[in-house]
């Protein structure tokens, strides 16, 4: 074949995985019955940035969120997540988006489950998750910018009330719903089907609990994957007179290596980590999979494919608003952008970003004693 | 069929039901490849009235026990029981055997498993058991005389340290293993298969962990029917450096009721609690099931089966030493001593018990500080 026609070829593929990745969410929230967020943008008093840009774009019960935010009336957040290795750019989105809530009232709550990282093998044991949760994931996450007054992080072997919670709720957890909503596998261990059959749940609920206010109004944003985890939370909230949570899904950022797998520490190379070096970085950048062609020449013509370009989405997900992802995305389709400038670009945006994470990372360090969560289950022992 | 007849009938079923009792911890001693007691008793210093009388009668493993006695090595006991209503005297014979090993030595550690009660439905809330636990069963725990720099008593929800442990032993301990153990349903809760599972094991060797002086020899007395957790703990013990569990099988003590039950608290006027009013002890006694015969007259001939009596049996586990025990089977076997009698001096020995006891148990409530195990597992997450 020549030049022209393996760059046709490559073309179209790419816009073939474009069609793929945009039905997998289409299908899956039609699926699982979830409601598209755009008639619900006009309820908050300004959308977020994720919502704008169609990357929180799914819901359940998001109505309730709205009016809680307008009739300025207490509510809730949860959002955490397994510990196996510093916070990377994928990570970054959920707490943007976390930020966002905070500002219009979210009292938010933050689980580090570094039993979930040991019991399904990201880690060789608790304590090493737990050092990762300390001396890593916190600082980055308070040098996000959080409110220490309404944020509250916990690492769950530091807060076993959350293991007295799952016990008090498995009763109601049978094997055989935990079986149909994950599956599991008789040569799976046991503490992995209490995580997911009840750990997990108590997390989803923890501030429904009257040590928190509840019942409470409180949103879960989250990975269309996890979805099971809140039906089988609402489940449980209905039989206990709690309110069931509502849920924000949202879109995952894509890895740097492409082929539609998400940015993952688990996969070498997917990730920039938030505390990564500079150098580091612009090496990640420089081999990352872009939805542009070998040829420059037929890519002036045919243009790119940046809905599958990892690069044009770590910019569009961190780095541009709406309308400045939507210039993007048409000067790369249209050719007129290629992709050794698009990574140049890209290369200053996560440098300013890693310098300024840096800076603020130290300082987080010493700031994390205000952010644990400190209040005791007691009610459920009384 | 005239009085001799049915006499005779009453007398040989009551036989019948001897065998049947005896063989059954034959059988099972065997199936579980238990050793017999009597050839270690001659180990010991002297032998506990428990050993003495057939009531702890098979082990496994004792000899190390023994060896640490004679060599004044530490050692430890682990014990416990769901607290789902006050003690009994069925848990009196346990822990009458515990005073005896913590005499020789052992370190005692008591989980009160609240978490257990209410998971498989003895209570309706995790805080009933834990108040059973804290109000009734401590205290006549502590009455006991055990030594508070020697016994450390825990409630699971109070000491979440175990969830932690089960949390990491769990990664090990795998569903199918589980299931070959104990079985379980699909309509089983979660939280029962993990306390199963797991959290059982952990208490188990909790003495195996560094804050408790561990890797240590460690004796687990129970009854039969919890052999599989010794095996599941022994398992595990080995893959983790610990040193394996060994146990010692007890004798139940038969319920009032008669009919092969054992003292039970879920089964109505089955047992005499240690809390019980004098009138009501009496009026179970009164009601109890014996080994003799309707007719006194064809009693005195043909005799009692004491084997099989409720009442010979709590004296012998109780109130008599081993001679005292064995010259009561032989008059009641010849008919030298009825019911009635038997049941008289048995309303003496109990009302002298629950007098004392009740005296200690009030006292023993101020004590319950001493006895609470505070000392955290750091350990393993560290």
């Amino acid at each position: 074949m020549d030049i022209e026609s393996i760059s046709k070829k490559e073309h179209v593929e790419k816009e073939r995985l474009k069609e793929e990745a945009e039905d997998y969410y289409i299908e899956k929230s039609k699926e699982l019955r979830l409601k598209d967020l755009t008639r619900f943008k006009k309820y908050f008093p300004e959308p977020s940035e994720n919502m704008k840009k169609d990357i929180a774009f799914a819901h359940k019960d998001i109505d309730k969120i709205a009016t809680a935010i307008v009739s300025k009336k207490p509510w809730a957040v949860v959002s955490g997540l397994n510990p196996s290795g510093p916070l990377h750019f994928g990570h970054k989105t959920i707490f943007d988006e976390l930020l966002w809530l905070q500002k219009h009232g979210a009292e938010i709550f933050i689980p580090l489950t570094n039993d979930e990282s040991y019991i399904v093998d990201k880690t060789k044991t608790l304590a090493e998750s737990r050092k990762i949760a300390y001396e890593s994931v916190m600082p980055s996450i308070i040098a996000m910018g959080f409110d220490p007054e309404k944020t509250h992080i916990f690492v769950d072997s530091d807060y076993p009330d959350i293991y007295n919670v799952a016990m008090q709720l498995s009763k109601q957890l049978k094997i055989s719903k935990i079986r149909s909503l994950f599956g599991f596998k008789d040569s799976d261990n046991v503490g992995s089907l209490f995580y997911r059959g009840a750990v997990q749940v108590s997390q989803i609920l923890l501030p429904q609990y009257i040590e928190f206010n509840g019942p409470i109004i409180t949103l879960i944003p989250i990975g269309i994957d996890q979805h099971p985890y809140i039906l089988l939370a609402r489940d449980i909230a209905k039989k206990n007179d709690m309110l069931p949570p509502a849920e924000l899904i949202m879109k995952f950022l894509p890895g740097l290596l492409g082929a539609g797998g998400k940015m993952s520490a688990s996969i070498k190379g997917s990730s920039i980590f938030l505390t990564d070096d500079i150098k580091e970085a612009k090496d990640k950048i420089k081999k990352a999979y872009t939805g542009g062609i070998m040829s420059s020449k037929y890519q002036k013509e045919l243009g790119g494919v940046p809905e599958v370009c990892s690069i044009f989405l770590l910019q569009k997900y961190h780095f541009l608003n709406q309308e400045e992802a939507e210039e993007l995305n048409i000067k790369c389709r249209s050719g007129l952008v290629l992709c050794s400038e698009c990574k140049k670009c890209t290369n200053v945006f996560v440098e300013n970003y890693l310098k300024d994470h840096k800076e603020k990372f130290e300082k987080a360090k010493t700031e994390i004693p205000k952010f644990l969560l400190k209040k005791r289950i007691t009610s459920i022992l009384e």
